[in-house]
Protein backbone atom coordinates (compact mmCIF):
# COMPACT_ATOMS: atom_id res chain seq x y z
CA UNK A 1 0.00 0.00 0.00
CA UNK A 2 1.47 3.71 -0.70
CA UNK A 3 -0.25 6.85 0.50
CA UNK A 4 0.78 10.03 -0.19
CA UNK A 5 -0.09 14.15 1.65
CA UNK A 6 1.44 17.16 1.34
CA UNK A 7 2.26 19.03 4.70
CA UNK A 8 2.91 22.98 4.59
CA UNK A 9 5.30 24.39 6.73
CA UNK A 10 5.31 28.49 7.36
CA UNK A 11 8.46 29.72 8.12
CA UNK A 12 9.31 32.99 9.08
CA UNK A 13 12.74 33.69 8.42
CA UNK A 14 16.34 31.90 8.77
CA UNK A 15 16.30 28.94 11.63
CA UNK A 16 14.39 25.32 12.06
CA UNK A 17 10.73 24.47 12.33
CA UNK A 18 9.97 21.39 13.65
CA UNK A 19 7.49 19.35 12.08
CA UNK A 20 7.38 15.65 13.22
CA UNK A 21 4.54 16.33 14.99
CA UNK A 22 2.27 16.67 11.81
CA UNK A 23 3.88 13.88 10.29
CA UNK A 24 3.14 11.30 13.32
CA UNK A 25 -0.45 12.46 13.31
CA UNK A 26 -0.78 11.80 9.62
CA UNK A 27 1.00 8.62 9.95
CA UNK A 28 -1.51 7.64 12.92
CA UNK A 29 -4.68 7.94 10.55
CA UNK A 30 -3.04 5.42 7.97
CA UNK A 31 -3.65 1.51 8.06
CA UNK A 32 -0.46 1.00 7.94
CA UNK A 33 2.17 -0.45 10.51
CA UNK A 34 5.39 -1.16 9.15
CA UNK A 35 7.31 0.36 6.15
CA UNK A 36 9.46 3.50 4.95
CA UNK A 37 8.41 7.60 5.19
CA UNK A 38 9.82 9.15 2.86
CA UNK A 39 9.31 13.02 3.66
CA UNK A 40 10.92 14.89 0.65
CA UNK A 41 10.79 18.84 -0.07
CA UNK A 42 9.51 20.60 -3.06
CA UNK A 43 12.38 23.39 -2.53
CA UNK A 44 15.86 24.81 -3.19
CA UNK A 45 16.45 27.39 -0.93
CA UNK A 46 15.56 25.45 2.24
CA UNK A 47 16.45 21.78 3.64
CA UNK A 48 15.57 19.14 5.88
CA UNK A 49 17.15 17.95 8.65
CA UNK A 50 17.30 15.47 11.84
CA UNK A 51 18.42 17.01 14.94
CA UNK A 52 18.10 17.09 18.69
CA UNK A 53 14.46 17.53 19.93
CA UNK A 54 15.71 18.02 23.58
CA UNK A 55 17.65 21.67 23.32
CA UNK A 56 16.66 24.60 21.11
CA UNK A 57 19.50 25.92 21.75
CA UNK A 58 20.81 23.10 19.04
CA UNK A 59 18.48 24.42 16.47
CA UNK A 60 19.77 28.04 17.12
CA UNK A 61 23.80 27.30 16.95
CA UNK A 62 23.40 25.16 13.86
CA UNK A 63 21.89 27.95 12.33
CA UNK A 64 24.60 30.48 13.40
CA UNK A 65 27.02 27.91 12.55
CA UNK A 66 25.48 28.11 8.19
CA UNK A 67 26.08 31.48 8.61
CA UNK A 68 29.45 31.24 9.15
CA UNK A 69 29.89 28.68 6.96
CA UNK A 70 28.21 30.05 3.86
CA UNK A 71 28.34 33.80 4.66
CA UNK A 72 25.59 35.54 2.86
CA UNK A 73 27.41 38.26 0.60
CA UNK A 74 26.90 38.74 -2.94
CA UNK A 75 30.84 39.25 -4.39
CA UNK A 76 31.78 35.75 -5.17
CA UNK A 77 28.69 34.43 -6.23
CA UNK A 78 27.16 34.89 -10.05
CA UNK A 79 23.75 34.14 -9.02
CA UNK A 80 22.99 37.23 -6.83
CA UNK A 81 19.40 38.37 -8.85
CA UNK A 82 17.34 37.03 -6.47
CA UNK A 83 19.27 38.56 -2.99
CA UNK A 84 22.31 37.84 -0.99
CA UNK A 85 20.42 35.28 0.67
CA UNK A 86 19.50 33.24 -2.40
CA UNK A 87 23.01 31.41 -3.49
CA UNK A 88 23.81 30.93 0.22
CA UNK A 89 20.34 29.23 0.52
CA UNK A 90 20.87 26.81 -2.60
CA UNK A 91 24.83 26.01 -0.69
CA UNK A 92 23.53 25.60 2.60
CA UNK A 93 20.62 22.73 1.11
CA UNK A 94 23.48 20.87 -0.94
CA UNK A 95 24.96 20.63 2.31
CA UNK A 96 22.33 19.02 4.17
CA UNK A 97 18.47 17.04 2.71
CA UNK A 98 16.09 17.37 0.38
CA UNK A 99 14.71 13.97 1.74
CA UNK A 100 14.59 12.38 4.86
CA UNK A 101 14.22 8.24 4.98
CA UNK A 102 12.78 7.06 8.37
CA UNK A 103 11.15 3.54 9.20
CA UNK A 104 7.98 2.83 10.23
CA UNK A 105 8.11 0.25 12.83
CA UNK A 106 4.99 -1.43 14.96
CA UNK A 107 3.06 1.50 13.41
CA UNK A 108 5.77 4.46 14.65
CA UNK A 109 8.22 5.94 13.14
CA UNK A 110 11.82 4.26 14.67
CA UNK A 111 13.30 7.54 15.39
CA UNK A 112 15.45 7.88 18.40
CA UNK A 113 14.33 9.04 21.48
CA UNK A 114 16.32 12.71 21.04
CA UNK A 115 15.86 12.85 16.93
CA UNK A 116 12.89 15.47 15.84
CA UNK A 117 11.86 16.17 11.69
CA UNK A 118 13.04 20.22 10.79
CA UNK A 119 12.83 22.53 7.45
CA UNK A 120 15.99 24.65 7.78
CA UNK A 121 14.80 27.97 6.75
CA UNK A 122 17.96 29.16 4.67
CA UNK A 123 15.96 32.61 3.40
CA UNK A 124 15.31 35.69 5.63
CA UNK A 125 11.18 36.30 4.56
CA UNK A 126 8.41 34.13 5.20
CA UNK A 127 7.91 31.09 3.01
CA UNK A 128 5.25 28.20 2.77
CA UNK A 129 6.94 25.59 2.20
CA UNK A 130 5.77 21.93 0.95
CA UNK A 131 6.84 18.62 2.23
CA UNK A 132 5.27 15.29 0.38
CA UNK A 133 4.72 12.77 2.86
CA UNK A 134 4.59 9.75 1.43
CA UNK A 135 4.31 5.79 3.43
CA UNK A 136 5.03 2.36 1.98
CA UNK A 137 4.00 -0.66 3.29
CA UNK A 138 1.49 -2.91 4.62
CA UNK B 1 6.93 -3.92 -8.44
CA UNK B 2 10.08 -3.48 -8.44
CA UNK B 3 12.02 -2.28 -11.80
CA UNK B 4 15.96 -1.01 -11.73
CA UNK B 5 18.47 0.24 -14.90
CA UNK B 6 21.84 1.77 -14.72
CA UNK B 7 22.05 5.18 -15.91
CA UNK B 8 25.76 6.34 -17.13
CA UNK B 9 26.53 10.16 -17.13
CA UNK B 10 29.51 11.40 -18.75
CA UNK B 11 31.77 13.68 -16.75
CA UNK B 12 34.22 16.17 -18.31
CA UNK B 13 35.72 18.03 -14.94
CA UNK B 14 34.33 19.62 -11.84
CA UNK B 15 30.91 20.87 -11.90
CA UNK B 16 26.99 19.73 -12.04
CA UNK B 17 25.71 17.68 -14.86
CA UNK B 18 21.93 17.41 -15.22
CA UNK B 19 19.97 13.71 -15.43
CA UNK B 20 16.69 14.60 -14.95
CA UNK B 21 15.21 14.31 -17.84
CA UNK B 22 16.87 10.60 -18.70
CA UNK B 23 15.44 9.65 -15.06
CA UNK B 24 11.71 10.96 -16.42
CA UNK B 25 12.08 8.83 -19.71
CA UNK B 26 12.94 5.80 -18.28
CA UNK B 27 10.47 6.45 -15.77
CA UNK B 28 7.62 7.14 -18.50
CA UNK B 29 8.10 3.46 -19.86
CA UNK B 30 7.54 1.61 -16.90
CA UNK B 31 4.12 0.59 -15.60
CA UNK B 32 4.42 1.80 -11.89
CA UNK B 33 2.41 5.71 -11.54
CA UNK B 34 2.80 5.37 -7.45
CA UNK B 35 6.23 4.24 -5.48
CA UNK B 36 9.51 6.15 -5.02
CA UNK B 37 12.51 6.39 -6.98
CA UNK B 38 16.03 5.58 -5.93
CA UNK B 39 19.20 7.29 -7.34
CA UNK B 40 22.21 5.73 -6.31
CA UNK B 41 25.13 6.85 -7.62
CA UNK B 42 27.90 3.94 -7.26
CA UNK B 43 31.08 6.03 -6.72
CA UNK B 44 32.87 7.94 -3.97
CA UNK B 45 34.81 11.06 -5.38
CA UNK B 46 31.39 12.04 -7.06
CA UNK B 47 27.40 12.80 -5.92
CA UNK B 48 23.97 13.64 -6.17
CA UNK B 49 22.23 16.74 -5.51
CA UNK B 50 19.15 18.59 -6.13
CA UNK B 51 19.42 21.86 -7.34
CA UNK B 52 17.38 24.60 -8.73
CA UNK B 53 17.34 24.08 -12.63
CA UNK B 54 16.39 27.63 -14.36
CA UNK B 55 19.71 29.59 -13.57
CA UNK B 56 22.99 27.92 -14.32
CA UNK B 57 24.99 30.39 -12.45
CA UNK B 58 23.61 28.54 -9.58
CA UNK B 59 25.73 25.51 -10.57
CA UNK B 60 28.09 27.46 -11.16
CA UNK B 61 28.65 29.00 -7.82
CA UNK B 62 28.17 25.59 -6.22
CA UNK B 63 30.84 23.94 -7.71
CA UNK B 64 32.95 27.24 -6.87
CA UNK B 65 32.06 26.92 -3.21
CA UNK B 66 33.10 23.60 -2.65
CA UNK B 67 36.43 24.42 -4.22
CA UNK B 68 36.82 27.18 -1.20
CA UNK B 69 35.25 24.64 1.19
CA UNK B 70 37.48 22.14 0.71
CA UNK B 71 40.81 23.64 -0.92
CA UNK B 72 42.25 21.08 -3.22
CA UNK B 73 46.12 20.74 -1.50
CA UNK B 74 47.85 17.58 -0.93
CA UNK B 75 49.41 19.17 2.46
CA UNK B 76 46.95 17.88 5.23
CA UNK B 77 45.82 14.93 3.77
CA UNK B 78 47.36 11.49 4.07
CA UNK B 79 45.37 10.09 0.79
CA UNK B 80 47.46 11.80 -1.93
CA UNK B 81 48.34 9.18 -4.11
CA UNK B 82 45.51 8.93 -6.54
CA UNK B 83 46.35 13.20 -7.00
CA UNK B 84 45.45 16.19 -5.35
CA UNK B 85 41.84 16.34 -6.49
CA UNK B 86 41.01 12.73 -4.91
CA UNK B 87 40.64 13.04 -1.21
CA UNK B 88 38.94 16.63 -1.62
CA UNK B 89 36.44 14.28 -3.87
CA UNK B 90 35.97 12.13 -0.92
CA UNK B 91 34.72 14.63 1.23
CA UNK B 92 33.05 16.35 -0.90
CA UNK B 93 31.16 13.54 -1.78
CA UNK B 94 30.75 12.80 2.20
CA UNK B 95 28.93 16.62 2.59
CA UNK B 96 26.18 15.91 -0.36
CA UNK B 97 24.67 12.72 -1.27
CA UNK B 98 25.26 9.05 -2.47
CA UNK B 99 21.59 8.70 -2.89
CA UNK B 100 18.24 10.72 -3.51
CA UNK B 101 14.83 9.18 -2.81
CA UNK B 102 11.64 11.04 -4.63
CA UNK B 103 8.37 9.84 -4.83
CA UNK B 104 6.12 8.97 -7.55
CA UNK B 105 3.14 10.90 -7.78
CA UNK B 106 0.37 9.92 -10.83
CA UNK B 107 3.43 8.47 -12.78
CA UNK B 108 5.73 11.44 -12.23
CA UNK B 109 8.72 12.56 -9.55
CA UNK B 110 7.52 14.53 -6.80
CA UNK B 111 9.56 17.77 -7.90
CA UNK B 112 8.98 21.26 -6.71
CA UNK B 113 8.86 23.82 -10.21
CA UNK B 114 12.44 24.40 -9.70
CA UNK B 115 14.15 21.45 -8.56
CA UNK B 116 16.56 19.01 -11.13
CA UNK B 117 18.55 16.12 -10.45
CA UNK B 118 22.33 16.52 -11.08
CA UNK B 119 25.80 14.63 -10.28
CA UNK B 120 28.70 16.55 -8.89
CA UNK B 121 31.42 15.54 -10.40
CA UNK B 122 34.39 16.23 -8.05
CA UNK B 123 37.08 15.10 -10.07
CA UNK B 124 38.86 17.02 -12.57
CA UNK B 125 39.37 14.30 -15.32
CA UNK B 126 36.68 13.24 -17.55
CA UNK B 127 34.76 9.92 -16.18
CA UNK B 128 31.48 7.95 -16.25
CA UNK B 129 29.87 7.58 -13.63
CA UNK B 130 27.28 5.12 -12.56
CA UNK B 131 23.39 5.95 -11.04
CA UNK B 132 21.45 2.43 -10.38
CA UNK B 133 17.58 3.70 -10.38
CA UNK B 134 15.66 1.73 -8.59
CA UNK B 135 11.47 2.08 -8.88
CA UNK B 136 9.09 0.63 -6.36
CA UNK B 137 6.07 1.00 -6.26
CA UNK B 138 2.49 0.05 -7.79
CA UNK C 1 7.81 -8.10 2.12
CA UNK C 2 9.15 -5.76 4.70
CA UNK C 3 11.65 -7.10 7.38
CA UNK C 4 14.13 -4.76 9.66
CA UNK C 5 16.25 -5.43 13.06
CA UNK C 6 18.98 -3.32 15.17
CA UNK C 7 22.36 -2.88 14.55
CA UNK C 8 24.49 -1.67 17.19
CA UNK C 9 27.97 -0.64 16.23
CA UNK C 10 30.41 0.26 19.21
CA UNK C 11 32.26 3.59 18.86
CA UNK C 12 35.60 4.30 20.86
CA UNK C 13 36.06 8.59 19.80
CA UNK C 14 35.83 9.96 16.81
CA UNK C 15 36.30 8.75 13.77
CA UNK C 16 34.30 5.94 10.64
CA UNK C 17 33.32 2.33 11.84
CA UNK C 18 32.67 -0.18 9.08
CA UNK C 19 29.57 -2.11 9.45
CA UNK C 20 28.97 -3.33 5.74
CA UNK C 21 29.74 -6.87 6.50
CA UNK C 22 27.22 -7.05 9.05
CA UNK C 23 24.49 -5.65 6.60
CA UNK C 24 25.43 -8.13 4.51
CA UNK C 25 25.49 -10.70 6.75
CA UNK C 26 21.51 -9.98 7.74
CA UNK C 27 20.61 -9.51 4.66
CA UNK C 28 22.12 -12.67 3.72
CA UNK C 29 19.74 -14.74 6.00
CA UNK C 30 16.00 -13.04 4.23
CA UNK C 31 14.22 -14.06 1.76
CA UNK C 32 14.22 -10.96 -0.27
CA UNK C 33 16.25 -10.55 -3.24
CA UNK C 34 15.06 -7.25 -5.32
CA UNK C 35 14.07 -4.16 -2.64
CA UNK C 36 15.25 -1.09 -1.27
CA UNK C 37 17.91 -1.42 2.17
CA UNK C 38 17.36 1.86 4.86
CA UNK C 39 19.74 2.23 7.32
CA UNK C 40 18.64 4.74 9.68
CA UNK C 41 20.91 5.49 13.10
CA UNK C 42 18.78 6.94 16.02
CA UNK C 43 21.07 9.14 17.44
CA UNK C 44 21.98 12.78 16.70
CA UNK C 45 25.66 12.83 17.16
CA UNK C 46 27.08 10.54 14.46
CA UNK C 47 26.11 10.16 11.53
CA UNK C 48 26.15 7.33 8.40
CA UNK C 49 28.46 7.87 5.55
CA UNK C 50 29.29 5.99 2.19
CA UNK C 51 33.10 6.05 1.80
CA UNK C 52 36.06 4.51 0.00
CA UNK C 53 36.57 1.07 1.50
CA UNK C 54 39.66 0.59 0.10
CA UNK C 55 42.42 2.97 1.91
CA UNK C 56 41.58 3.69 6.07
CA UNK C 57 43.69 6.81 5.61
CA UNK C 58 40.44 8.56 3.25
CA UNK C 59 38.81 7.86 6.41
CA UNK C 60 41.01 9.45 8.68
CA UNK C 61 41.53 12.40 6.39
CA UNK C 62 37.65 12.23 6.20
CA UNK C 63 37.80 12.73 10.07
CA UNK C 64 40.44 15.39 10.23
CA UNK C 65 38.62 17.52 7.77
CA UNK C 66 35.80 17.97 9.68
CA UNK C 67 37.80 18.87 13.33
CA UNK C 68 38.69 21.62 10.69
CA UNK C 69 35.34 22.59 9.16
CA UNK C 70 34.07 22.41 12.89
CA UNK C 71 36.12 23.39 15.39
CA UNK C 72 35.49 21.88 18.87
CA UNK C 73 35.20 25.19 20.72
CA UNK C 74 32.84 26.29 23.33
CA UNK C 75 32.90 29.75 22.63
CA UNK C 76 30.37 30.33 19.49
CA UNK C 77 27.70 27.91 20.72
CA UNK C 78 25.42 28.50 23.19
CA UNK C 79 24.95 24.23 23.58
CA UNK C 80 27.74 23.88 25.45
CA UNK C 81 26.61 22.08 29.11
CA UNK C 82 26.94 18.18 27.18
CA UNK C 83 30.54 19.25 26.67
CA UNK C 84 32.91 21.16 23.86
CA UNK C 85 32.06 17.53 21.37
CA UNK C 86 28.43 17.88 21.71
CA UNK C 87 27.27 20.91 19.31
CA UNK C 88 30.03 20.14 17.11
CA UNK C 89 28.56 16.53 16.79
CA UNK C 90 25.05 17.86 16.04
CA UNK C 91 26.66 20.21 13.25
CA UNK C 92 28.47 17.15 11.52
CA UNK C 93 25.79 15.42 11.80
CA UNK C 94 23.53 17.63 9.60
CA UNK C 95 26.61 18.18 7.21
CA UNK C 96 26.41 14.13 6.51
CA UNK C 97 23.40 11.77 7.00
CA UNK C 98 21.16 10.35 9.34
CA UNK C 99 19.86 7.38 7.07
CA UNK C 100 21.37 5.21 3.31
CA UNK C 101 19.14 4.30 0.97
CA UNK C 102 20.73 1.07 -0.85
CA UNK C 103 19.32 -0.52 -3.53
CA UNK C 104 19.46 -4.81 -3.75
CA UNK C 105 19.87 -6.07 -7.11
CA UNK C 106 19.79 -10.23 -7.01
CA UNK C 107 20.42 -10.23 -3.51
CA UNK C 108 23.15 -8.33 -2.55
CA UNK C 109 23.52 -4.45 -2.27
CA UNK C 110 24.32 -2.51 -5.25
CA UNK C 111 27.13 -1.12 -3.91
CA UNK C 112 30.28 0.58 -6.38
CA UNK C 113 33.77 -1.71 -5.82
CA UNK C 114 34.89 0.72 -3.60
CA UNK C 115 32.16 1.75 -1.71
CA UNK C 116 31.60 0.92 2.43
CA UNK C 117 29.20 1.67 5.03
CA UNK C 118 30.30 3.73 7.87
CA UNK C 119 29.14 5.15 11.01
CA UNK C 120 30.90 8.33 11.45
CA UNK C 121 31.10 8.89 15.40
CA UNK C 122 31.76 12.56 16.35
CA UNK C 123 32.01 12.49 20.29
CA UNK C 124 35.00 11.27 21.57
CA UNK C 125 33.54 8.85 24.37
CA UNK C 126 32.79 5.27 23.38
CA UNK C 127 29.21 4.86 22.41
CA UNK C 128 26.68 2.25 21.61
CA UNK C 129 25.23 3.31 18.36
CA UNK C 130 22.05 1.84 16.71
CA UNK C 131 20.88 1.53 13.65
CA UNK C 132 17.88 0.65 12.49
CA UNK C 133 18.51 -1.67 8.83
CA UNK C 134 14.64 -2.29 7.18
CA UNK C 135 14.59 -4.61 3.81
CA UNK C 136 11.64 -3.45 2.04
CA UNK C 137 11.09 -6.12 -1.63
CA UNK C 138 10.31 -9.40 -3.02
Amino acid sequence: MIVHTTLTVSTRGKGLYPFTRQVEAWIGKQQIREGLLTAFLQHTSCSLVIQENADPDVTLDLRDFFERLVPEETKGYRHTTEGADDMTSHIRAALTQSSLSIPLVAGRLALGTWQGLYVFEHRSHPHQRNILLQLIGE
